[in-house]
């Protein structure tokens, strides 16, 4: 249905990445695009609930300048700021929905972009089912953002080809250093992903890049074994003295539970999500005890979805194309979808972008699939790496001033 | 005293950073250039335990190799191999002395250069205590590395400025990352460096290039109290809600206690150095239990001294260019000396290269002057930014294939 208001609004939510702002210049360039069907371009700050604050800012003012959405695409974070804020459903709290039309109708807002992951994804849902189910004119549209690659429907996520290249750049690192020193040493480094463990998976792409890439690799999609880790470490150590193993927080044990639990047990987010701290640290205590050798444990932490300066290039311009897509697609009237990245076929690596039924999209997590982990489930396939790949070429190097990073502000 | 022989040995010692190939690089280009006073370069494997064992390797086969020097200057760690070996005191141990000459005589070395830390010119000063105490003739020649920048006689040391860079990079992406959120949430970072907090105070590098720096900073230099702390930390809050605070690693209580030995006590390192694990970790449980908000603790770790990929250009410069005039000194005979480099009076920054007594050097720290922390203790002052500015400058950017860095291997 075609929106009756010609405003449209931009949001970012949940975990900031490398490519979040790219998207929304993405959004910018792309609202400035089509002047035709969309006048202003409004951003909530803090997601969702800047919006319900009425806390927007006029991002139409940064239509056409190029210089400033340049910088903006090289920025880490969320230029707009963030939320963490689950929706209710329609049905149990309808005023919270009549609350956002009738902010959508003062600021005449017929269009609504909603970059984010998984919990964006069910935001973006809950809204659409809202409007189609109450014939309000308006397009809803979901712009992908996440760097654990988890979204289902989409051959990956923008934000995870420069997380990946951060974490292959970094352990190629720690392996160089780890192998100066001749005395056996286990270092675990423990890689962000709670559900699915293609972060994890990155760690192995230097393997048809220069050869190097961690000993083991343990992802969630597979129970992690005590007694199997201590086997596998073994038979590393007898192979050379620097063993480097690469664990996502998000591995459990057979009974479910994390490995991670044991240093800070119970915690949960807002959203339910147990809170992981530590399953390196769990790890290398256990090492230690076994194997009484040397062992550290090192936490990629925050770093792996913020670190600007190695963003991917493909990366950065795919994030800023869906952005962009996301717009033309909406001004044509598609509407209660997300932008999603279909892979051609082909030896040639090349990206289309496609809008699909966000309700066949949100709550849903795309795991790392059987083919891309090897049969002793503690490394990646061939074909996991071939996949991968692209995903982390280019350079999409920042400004320096003064040796540092120059990032852009609102 | 004039060498008798001609040959030439290089090691690489202590920890590993993104520069100490770059000096390895120095040496080998120094050697190259003083081809009338050293015939043959060997490099040691893994250090002084290579020399004792012989596992030498022939560097003059890259004499004029400029593509796999320039290679070999931007890879992380320590092509070579390091150690992490005390030398007994030559009047206790004459055999072990004995055996090195032995060694020196069979492959004909007549210089000897050490690239390392504090630890590593302790090795250098006593293999000079004995060629003196002997008259042996021979060049013993120290080269500095350290990112800990704690080396005494000398304005900085090859390795911080890439480790300085590194740490101010990724503190100003937290921070970045850290704000996108309204939810008040305190985010501490433990950064490397056990008794002086040059490292630490890297993190305040922003202060003048874009305004963007931790809330606060705590050195080793300070006695840490946790009740001043909690107080710096309340008003922090009331500022806004997305409070940074750096620590270094080496922090500690009035009592004499590192504030992280709480997590692992009693640990120790082949120098009988306590092993720290965790002052983030031990501030952040009391953070949380003081205050009951979200609190994080990132370890920045390893990657803090391998991070080639955002390497100093200034600082593989004069990494490169400290081993070369190493070289160059010892060719004219000076012997039993660290090569310094010293800052030139003036605005411009400008260095210069000196030999000094390695006596004077080995087993001292150099820690963070009075003028460069703030009368609270919980910062760093403008002169101490001034002092670190010149030294992350330029980017020293690695040739990348397919997405990742190319680096060098032996």
């Amino acid at each position: 249905m075609k929106p009756i208001f010609k405003n449209a609004v931009v949001g970012q939510s949940g975990g900031p990445t490398a490519a979040i702002n790219a998207t929304l210049a993405g959004v910018i360039r792309g609202a400035a695009k089509q002047s035709g069907e969309i006048k202003k371009l409004f951003g909530m700050k803090n997601g969702i609930d800047g919006l319900l604050s009425e806390n927007l800012v006029d991002l139409s003012r940064d239509f056409g300048d190029e210089d400033a959405l340049d910088l903006l695409s090289h920025t880490p974070a969320a230029a707009l700021g963030s939320c963490r804020h689950k929706l209710p459903k329609p049905e149990e709290d309808p005023a919270f929905f009549e609350k956002l039309i009738s902010i959508f109708q003062k600021y005449e807002i017929g269009y609504f972009f909603y970059i984010g992951g998984n919990d964006s994804m069910d935001t973006v849902a809950k809204l659409s089912r809202y409007t189609k189910e109450h014939d309000y004119p308006m397009v809803v549209m979901g712009v992908p953002k996440t760097i654990d690659n988890d979204l289902v429907g989409t051959d990956h996520t923008p934000g995870f080809g420069s997380a990946a290249k951060y974490i292959a750049v970094t352990i190629e690192e720690i392996i160089r250093d780890c192998a100066v020193y001749t005395v056996p040493a286990v270092t675990i480094v423990e890689i962000m992903g709670r559900d699915a463990g293609w972060l994890t998976a990155a760690s192995s792409l230097g393997r048809f890049a220069n050869g190097i890439e961690p000993d083991l690799v343990y992802l969630p999609e597979r129970t992690f074994d005590l007694d199997r880790f201590f086997s596998d470490l073994k038979k590393a150590l007898e192979r050379h003295p620097n063993v480097v193993v690469a664990v996502s927080e998000g591995i459990r044990f057979a009974d479910g539970h994390y490995v991670g639990e044991g240093t800070q047990q119970g915690a949960k987010d807002v959203f339910g999500h147990a809170y992981l701290a530590g399953t390196g640290k769990a790890l290398e205590l256990a090492v230690k005890e076994h194997f009484g050798c040397k062992v550290r444990s090192i936490e990629l932490n925050l770093p792996q979805r913020c670190a600007s300066h190695l963003a991917s290039g493909v990366d950065l311009a795919e994030s800023q194309g869906v952005g962009e897509a996301a717009v033309q697609a909406a001004a044509k009237g598609v509407s209660c979808s997300m932008m999603t990245m279909q892979r051609a076929e082909g030896e040639l690596y090349r990206i289309d972008f496609l809008p699909k039924d966000v309700a066949e999209i949100a709550n849903k997590i795309r795991f790392v699939p059987d083919e891309f982990i090897n049969e002793e489930g503690n490394g990646v396939t061939d074909a996991c790496c071939r996949y991968l790949a692209p995903l982390i070429a280019g350079e999409a190097t920042c400004r320096f001033e003064n040796g540092l990073p120059k990032f852009f502000s609102l």
